[in-house]
């Protein structure tokens, strides 16, 4: 299977809007897109992001009702809840270091500095939500490109009811719901919506200075 | 020049630790790269994501005193304060649709009807900053993607000290500083330091049910 570029993926995403339920997800296509969202980076290497995959009927239709309906869901073979964990540092940080001592990233010593580091940069974190929210979004991006580079399409989604999906699905507080994203084949093309230009988005050197490339060509 | 897959370009990226400074950035390549980025999704297409492009030495001296002297933001040619509108849909609302009603996406009733759930939608948006944030943070992957798939460096920064960073920069308060990116060809080569297993990450079904898929072959 041939696939995309990061230019193409990017160009050819489309928020889906309806998915063709008669077709599946193959299990080991959707372990290696959720693979290669795990290579987002995040402050310390922490790895914040967690995959809650839905996929037996029974819990789409659960994960629908806490959506405001949204047939995507049900239609879609698989949802997946992108959680953002707020506290990897106290769960996960061994294990984390551990791996970068044995690929020879970190000496023994360098180890307990960083650990002391990330622990220290962690305690000063005055928005856990927002600190997790920020690599998580990093990851579902990812997640999303590279479902589009194998074939696969997405819809991100914001419009749920975060009380209700941390009560159906066991969400603890110590984890953000950041967004939903459901994946498996579109059954129709999205015309692309278009998008602002260059000039309205970018600002240079000072917040207000406007962007001084030509919008249409780069200068010579 | 060939570009390269989403799944070479999540492979290859890394946080680079020191970049090249004789080597400047292409001022059409660094277009094409923030282009790209704004290939992101969003909710109503909003794109609240705004690029501030520091590239002059003085003001990426004036940056690096912002983010604890960090060397690498006046080694990279190009350091891109990275924000997150709060309030797109009071300001860029008409333009989005507008395009949209151009482009033969939506009829102008329908254009209607958008814009009044699109005001509605962000009424009912409880955390302005997180909401911003989400997408913001979609874009900035998409931007370090594109930068490597056409052999640029990247560099994701999270230590930085926010209000210094709006007072030198004047980013006014309904813009969130989400992170810094900095962009450049890299000095040296940073070994991967590795990644939790889908086993820790993923969740089946519910919150707490572990992944069933084998962690180094996909199911039969």
């Amino acid at each position: 299977m041939s696939e995309l570029t990061v230019s193409k993926a990017l160009e050819r995403r489309r928020a889906t809007r309806h998915f063709d339920p008669s077709r599946p997800l193959d299990e080991a296509l959707l372990k290696r897109i959720l693979s290669l969202a795990t290579q987002a980076p995040s402050g310390f290497n922490l790895q914040p992001w967690r995959f809650l995959v839905v996929r037996s009927a029974r819990n789409r239709e659960k994960l629908r009702a806490c959506a405001y309906g949204q047939a995507k869901i049900t239609e879609a073979p698989v949802a997946v809840i992108v959680l953002g964990h707020k506290q990897p540092h106290l769960s996960h940080l061994d294990a984390i270091v551990d791996t970068q001592v044995r690929l020879g990233v970190l000496t023994p010593e360098q180890a307990a500095e960083w650990k002391g580091r990330a622990r220290a940069g962690m305690g000063r974190q005055q928005n856990l939500t927002l600190w997790a929210t920020r690599s998580t979004m990093l990851a579902a991006m990812a997640l999303m490109l590279a479902a589009e580079s194998l074939g696969v399409q997405s819809a991100p989604m914001e419009g749920f009811d975060e009380e209700k999906v941390r009560a159906a699905f066991g969400v603890p507080d110590d984890h953000a719901v950041c967004c939903l994203v459901c994946l498996g084949h579109a059954a129709s093309t999205k015309p692309f919506p278009g998008r602002l230009g260059l000039n309205d988005v970018c600002h240079e050197e000072h917040f207000g200075q406007p962007w001084t490339l030509g919008e249409e060509e780069g200068p010579s």
